[in-house]
């Protein structure tokens, strides 16, 4: 991604997700554009990595996640930094994995056997890798 | 399950649904009880296949679905009358399984090499497994 910034227009279209969506997500301070003035609605500027959370919205519903979970799972991805660290040797695979003790989907750091295991239990594995969601991105930017 | 019919509260009790989602069902014709007289509505009973369709709906939520994939999974188990078959041959295990081509979510018969594949490829996997689901109900009832 050449551009440091986005308009909401444009980010939408990168990442597939409604200009509604956008404005809901920032209303629930789900993603919230870097520069966001108030007044015509026009000075809204998406940074790559709001793309990236923008994108990963759009995995996590795409796939049949509610807007908790995928509001949840940006969230912890953001508390750790993720997203400013594409390029680097910050984790990139990540999964929602059924933690049984918690009966609840908790994300964690992608582990193939792990994942497998869950599997043979009857518990759902989504997987969430960031570098192919990264990837889509940049994909899409240039085609 | 000896009794053959529930009423909501029972249903609502079996199953960790709360009442004002059973009648949201209802409502949106996603779980309709066989009796379900007009007026007080204290005549609303549930048959054992739909105390069922009701335990997937809650599994589907629990794991974090959204409402549409839940709805629509039930319909398709409920179109293919597994409800009506959980003690005899009929397959019981299936999974939302991620199909690249449609890019959508689908039920399929469950199958440990397909999940693993799909996984491998990082792509979800929820099971769906009918039989387990349909044992903690049973312990449920007993407990």
């Amino acid at each position: 991604m050449q551009e440091a910034f986005f308009t909401s227009k444009q980010a939408a279209e990168i990442t597939g997700c409604t200009l509604r969506q956008l404005q809901y997500w920032r209303e629930k301070e789900v993603v919230v554009p870097t520069i966001s003035d108030t007044g015509t609605g026009r000075s809204v500027y998406y940074s790559r990595s709001e793309v990236m959370e923008l994108a990963i919205m759009e995995y996590c519903l795409g796939v049949g996640l509610n807007f908790e979970v995928a509001a949840a799972s940006v969230k912890r991805l953001k508390d750790e930094g993720l997203f400013k660290s594409t390029d680097e040797k910050a984790p990139q695979r990540f999964m929602l994995w059924w933690d049984s003790n918690k009966r609840k989907l908790e994300l964690v750091e992608f582990d193939l056997s792990k994942a497998h295991a869950s599997l043979d239990e009857g518990k759902p594995v989504i997987p969430m890798w960031l570098d192919v969601i990264y990837q889509q991105l940049v994909n899409k930017m240039h085609s």
